[in-house]
């Protein structure tokens, strides 16, 4: 029911670990399932230099953050707020109907992070 | 958040994989989350001599399908029938509040799979 993408992205997850000093944080859970996602970015003249994640959660939320991240990374902080959970489920070649709520994780993480480093400038 | 327990059975599951020709074969979903549960079970006299399992849930339904395989491995079937969601978290010593309901693809996947072996015999 997973596409090869998924697979590879949850069995070879790009970017897990954390930031120490990050310039931007963000912790997120998901209402449906209780799953918490951590984002961690390294950020220089607007520009995600570095990312991370660290998340406890399903396979799907693994392979959406991994590919999220790489989606971001060297991209400015505004392009990187663009990034839908949509698109990020169609770079994966589709997800189960049932698992798209775990590709918001990602989205938001993001989001949060962005929004901590906005807030601390 | 998470038990040293908890942390334990999901670095290092016990009893995961497959069993070919399973005397008894559970296959269930998560109405919150999605995630599916697969149980395999090995019966000998209606004792449990083998179970494996697969998923590809959160850490919390790797944790509690990894304890449940050793709490019903050698009992009885009518003994692991009475496997709950409950006395699995208990033995996990605790989950957070929002995984009670991944605990119960456990549960409800050996149910199945009891139920599949009955059905055949
Ligand atoms: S969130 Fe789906 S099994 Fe835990």
């Amino acid at each position: 029911q997973y596409s090869e993408k998924v697979m590879d992205h949850f069995m070879n997850p790009r970017n897990v670990g954390t930031i120490e000093n990050p310039d931007g944080y963000g912790k997120v859970g998901s209402p449906s399932c209780g799953d918490v996602m951590e984002i961690f970015l390294k950020i220089e003249n607007d520009i995600i230099t570095d990312v991370k994640f660290r998340t406890f959660g399903c396979a799907s939320a693994i392979a959406t953050s991994s590919i999220s991240t790489e989606m971001i990374l060297n991209k400015n902080v505004s392009e990187a707020l663009q990034l839908t959970n949509k698109a990020v489920a169609e770079a994966l070649d589709g997800l189960p109907p049932a698992k798209m709520h775990c590709s918001v994780l990602a989205e938001e993480g993001i989001k949060a992070a962005i929004e901590d480093y906005m807030g601390k400038k």
